[in-house]
Formats: C-alpha cells, structure tokens, sequence
C-alpha cells in the first residue's frame, strides 16, 4: 500500500501548511489538520511523530519543493540581483513559506530542531553564490545569503507596514521587487569587487 | 490619583510586553500580565479594552520609546548607513520590538489596527530619509525605508538561520551589523544619484 501511504502524507502535509502558516505552531491544531486532509489523527503521530516533529517536516518540504528549486543562472553581480527578484516572486505567489519561516523564529528561536535537509540546502547555496561571484569567502556568502533571505521574506510577513507607508490598498509588489533587485545587485557589486563600504560626505 | 493611574499603566505595558513578545496575541494570556504586574486585571480592560488593543497599545509604546527616538544624523548615504547601524543596534538590545511587529504582521497582517502615533511617526522619517538624500521622492524613501525596516528587524526574529549558516554558538551580530550599514549606504547612495540598477555582466 505504499502509494496510499504516500498520499496520505501528501494530504497531510498540505493541511498541515495550510493550517500552520494561518497559525503558528502553538496556534495550529492537529486535529484540524487530519479534519482538512481527511484522515484519521493517529495516521499523523504515526507518519511523522509529535505536532513539533509535523511541523518541522512541513517547513522543510516547503523548502525543498519551492526555495531550493531556485538556482542562480549565470555569474556576476546582476545574476545574483535576479536570483533575488525570483527569491522575492517566490515568496510572493507562495506567502506560506516565509509565514512558516517567522513562526518557526518566533516559536521556537535558536532551538528549531532543523533538519539535516536544510543545512544541505544553505551549504549548497553559499557555494553557489561563491561560485556566482568568483573570490568572496564563505562567510561574506553567508552574510549575503541572510540579506537575501530576510529582505525576500520578511516583506510578505509584514502587510501592516505597507498600510502605514502607502495606505491599505496599494499594491506595492512591483516597486519592491525592483528595488529588492536593485540592493541585491549592488551588494554583490561591492562584495565581489572587496572594496570597502562606499562612503559619501 | 493620578500618579498611581500612570504607574500601574506603567507595571501593565511592560509586563504586556514580555508577555506578547514571548507569546504573541494568541497565546498571550491577559491574566498572566495582571498577575506579572501585581494589577488587578480589571484594570486592564478599564485602561486598554480588550486584549487586541492591549497588544496595540504595547507595540505603539514600545516604538516610540525606543524607535521612534532614532534620528538621522547630517546628511548624505552614510548617514543613512550609520542611521541603519543604530536601528540594528536597537534591535539587538531590545529584540521585543521586532518581535511584536512579526507577531502583529502574523497574527492580524493588513487588518492590524495601526495606532495613528504609528502612520506620524513613519510620515517624519520618510521626510527625514528625504532631507537626508534631497532629491528623492516620497515613494522611493519609503521603500528605502522598507528596506532598512526589514533588514534591521528580521534578523533577530529568525534566530535558526545563523544557527544553520555558522552553527549554534556562533555569534555573528558584529559581521551582521557591518554587513546592513554597507547595504544602507551602497542603496542610498545609488537612490540619491539617481542612477539606474548597477549591473555587471
């Protein structure tokens, strides 16, 4: 019965993104979740063990099947640039992702049982944003990895700011895109060029 | 009794703030923040309302105590470099701000119930970013000011990030700090000139 197992964990983790993106870890029910995909409650501690455990699987699928999908095409400043448009139109048509990513921050911090996966996934893109800009060491990776990362999520989290800025029912998206791209493709400039932050009087 | 009115204001806000920066507006419990702050609970419903405007009130206090009270120094991109070093700076000593703003944008996003203080205070420092850079327009300081928002906030709140880039123990504030001020100026200062995007091939 392998292929209704399969389906089973695939209903189950869709409820489950569903239900722990609108609610947090804390907030989110387990037995809403196995309500929405349509099975029985003991099938989830069965597959994938406590509400903590269901949580942390849900949040690594989301990456593995949307963020980590993305590369980054070609070499140079302006690739890295357009990596973090595509980051951004990532987090924009699936709000969930960045949702799961914060209350998962909030909820859990430093302690977030993160799963082999996904420090796979960080590794491998620092290389490849070595790779993209030839000469910047690991650890200025990384750093533009975070910025990267904060500036494409944390946008989508935060709706209420775009209300005080521009009113309620502005749709800012484009303008933030564009300007997402723009600081991307400018830090990579100065990263990869190592000159030194640039200064005006 | 006036100064007993305002102390227990006082007692209640900031046991509020612990509570919802720890918890959220979910699973923050009011009685809990009466019986932390020695105060009938009562008197929380009879100074704030229900516990939605009591979260409310928490983050407009706690922005303006500490956020609010940031100022761009003098002018030109590394003004805006050094004022995006010192919102970090605030961030990483008082990492309950950014916490209630990520909790808000969770938990009541576009329908958040921004208190006026909150739309004045965004309106000066969109001016301030103007007079800082002259000649950029309104909506162009505002997404600078998104930017810098998110690049200051979002860090603290995602503890597990660092914990997956450099390991648990690693204490990466300073890179991170120098790493934000370099972004703020290199986008203010391409902002202020004015020109296009840099790319390189």
């Amino acid at each position: 019965m392998a292929w209704d197992t399969e389906r089973t964990r695939t209903l189950l983790l869709a409820a489950a993104v569903n239900e722990f993106s609108n609610k947090g870890l804390a907030g989110g029910r387990v037995d809403q979740i196995a309500a929405a995909a349509g099975v029985n409650k003991e099938r989830i501690y069965q597959y994938f063990g406590k509400k903590d455990a269901l949580f942390d699987a849900v949040l690594a699928a989301q990456l593995t099947r949307s963020v980590a999908k993305l590369t980054i095409e070609g070499e140079g400043a302006a690739a890295v640039g357009e990596y973090a448009g595509r980051l951004f139109d990532l987090h924009v048509t699936e709000p969930t992702t960045a949702r799961l990513l914060f209350w998962e921050g909030l909820e859990k911090g430093a302690e977030s049982d993160v799963q082999p996966t996904r420090i796979d996934y960080a590794t491998i893109l620092i290389r490849t944003l070595q790779h993209a800009l030839p000469g910047i060491d690991r650890d200025v990776a990384a750093d533009l990895l975070i910025t990267l990362v904060t500036l494409c999520s944390a946008w989508g989290v935060l709706p209420q700011l775009d209300a005080i800025l521009a009113g309620p029912d502005a749709d800012r998206t484009g303008p933030r895109r564009e300007h997402i791209v723009r600081t991307a493709t400018l830090l990579a400039e100065s990263l990869h060029s190592g000159r030194a932050t640039a200064r005006t009087a």
